[in-house]
């Protein structure tokens, strides 16, 4: 299994304390050292990162923890290998372009079967159950959705196909808009005013965000597991899809069959 | 107008010699500021990096220059705006996949009415022409590509209709092949045993490839301009196709009209 991490913000903001926590997850406090992957959206542009090295100990990985890189969006990823191996072409996010739009997915969890997910428009590179899932998901949305109503109805429709194929966590962005489908374990947390202290769970790194933010900053971290130790993160109910922009819950449906 | 960089290799190279050169004219003895990106294959996953900083002062390519990152293909890029704003969106490589293969673009010149080619399956997030032109071009191959020998002649004519519209130098990979089209400007120099000294034309930067390689080693550059200034650079003929495979010259074709 993997860890998912993703963030949806009203202004472009530094992704590094929670990365840092994902990244000790990678490989050092936690078992996910098969690759990791971070995706950076700054308006329509993507900046994303790959290695199938283990967070912990990629180079990359530790470079980026060096750079200010800011975002509205962003989706990250470590990696426990169960279904292809470890390489570069398996590692999560993976991207495709839909409409002019670069879309952005990464998954946590096992699907059984998933070669029997057709592929249409979208083909997988490696041999994920994952990226199968995705290819299979973005090819449905977009032979499906002529009118923007239609959006809505055809994800939740395609998360209750494959959460149905076993167990599926998973982030979707196109820049704009996070949608995040919660199958077994999700946590969220909006940081606004005031802004306070955090304390990460894995190790000894504090932040106080009230000296990097504005008093109109809205910021919603997604991850597998909460990564702070001293903040109300909250579980998504299971089952459920949500939709996140610039940091406020848009949607949210649950798709219990 | 850009300057453009490739690499076509039989065993993993690395490719920071050469960037160091393209670096350099990306801002500081060159004034491609606009950005710059490089795409790194290993087998069939990409590494892809883009900022829409100078590369001369971008953060991510000066720790690039740290990193050993070896490739089979590489295809580098540094932009000097003409078409399009300066943006991360805007920033070469541009990546689409197709037959399951991630497939990486960069275009130097400028093309005249660029948005008369029709998007078919794929469509540009940014503003470029050139985005605009890898995607009406991998559209083409898509649509028109139904067995493999088809795929050369409807390359063939995708860069003679392109090249028609302006200045048309670009590189084209799927990880295995390398495509490159001289339409005005493109240098190639291929490494093999005996391996010697090379110094860069653009500053003090020697290296020793005995050092590094194997005699088996093979290894091909593409670039702009020449990069070293002791080295048997070939300037690629006019309206051009070339297709490298593991450093060798596969096939070269006149498309002149």
């Amino acid at each position: 299994m993997c860890q998912l991490l993703a963030m949806s913000a009203n202004t472009p903001t530094d992704i590094r304390f929670s990365f840092a926590a994902l990244r000790l997850r990678g490989g050092q406090v936690g078992p996910h050292r098969d690759g990791f992957g971070l995706g950076l959206y700054r308006s329509q542009g993507l900046m994303c990162f790959h290695d199938d090295a283990a967070a912990s100990d990629s180079e990359i990985a530790q470079l980026l923890q060096q750079l200010p890189l800011k975002a509205m969006v962003a989706i990250g990823h470590i990696r426990q290998a169960n279904v292809g191996e470890v390489n570069l072409a398996n590692t999560h996010p993976f991207v495709r372009e839909w409409r002019g739009q670069q879309w952005c997915f990464a998954h946590n969890g096992q699907l059984s079967h998933s070669e029997q997910l057709a592929q249409g428009f979208y083909q997988a590179v490696g041999t994920t159950d994952s990226e199968r899932a995705f290819c299979w998901l973005l090819s449905q949305l977009r032979s499906q959705v002529q009118h923007e109503q239609q959006f809505w109805p055809t994800l939740v429709s395609g998360c209750r196909r494959l959460s149905a194929m076993g167990v599926f966590n998973m982030m979707l962005s196109n820049g704009d808009d996070l949608y995040a489908f919660c199958g077994s374990q999700l946590h969220s947390l909006t940081r606004q005013a005031p802004f306070g202290r955090a304390q990460l769970r894995d190790c000894d790194l504090q932040i106080d965000f009230q000296q990097h933010t504005l008093p109109t900053d809205l910021v919603t971290i997604l991850a597998t597991e909460p990564l702070t130790a001293d903040e109300q993160w909250q579980a998504l109910p299971v089952a459920t899809l949500q939709w996140w922009r610039q940091g406020q819950l848009m949607r949210s449906q649950s798709v219990a069959q």
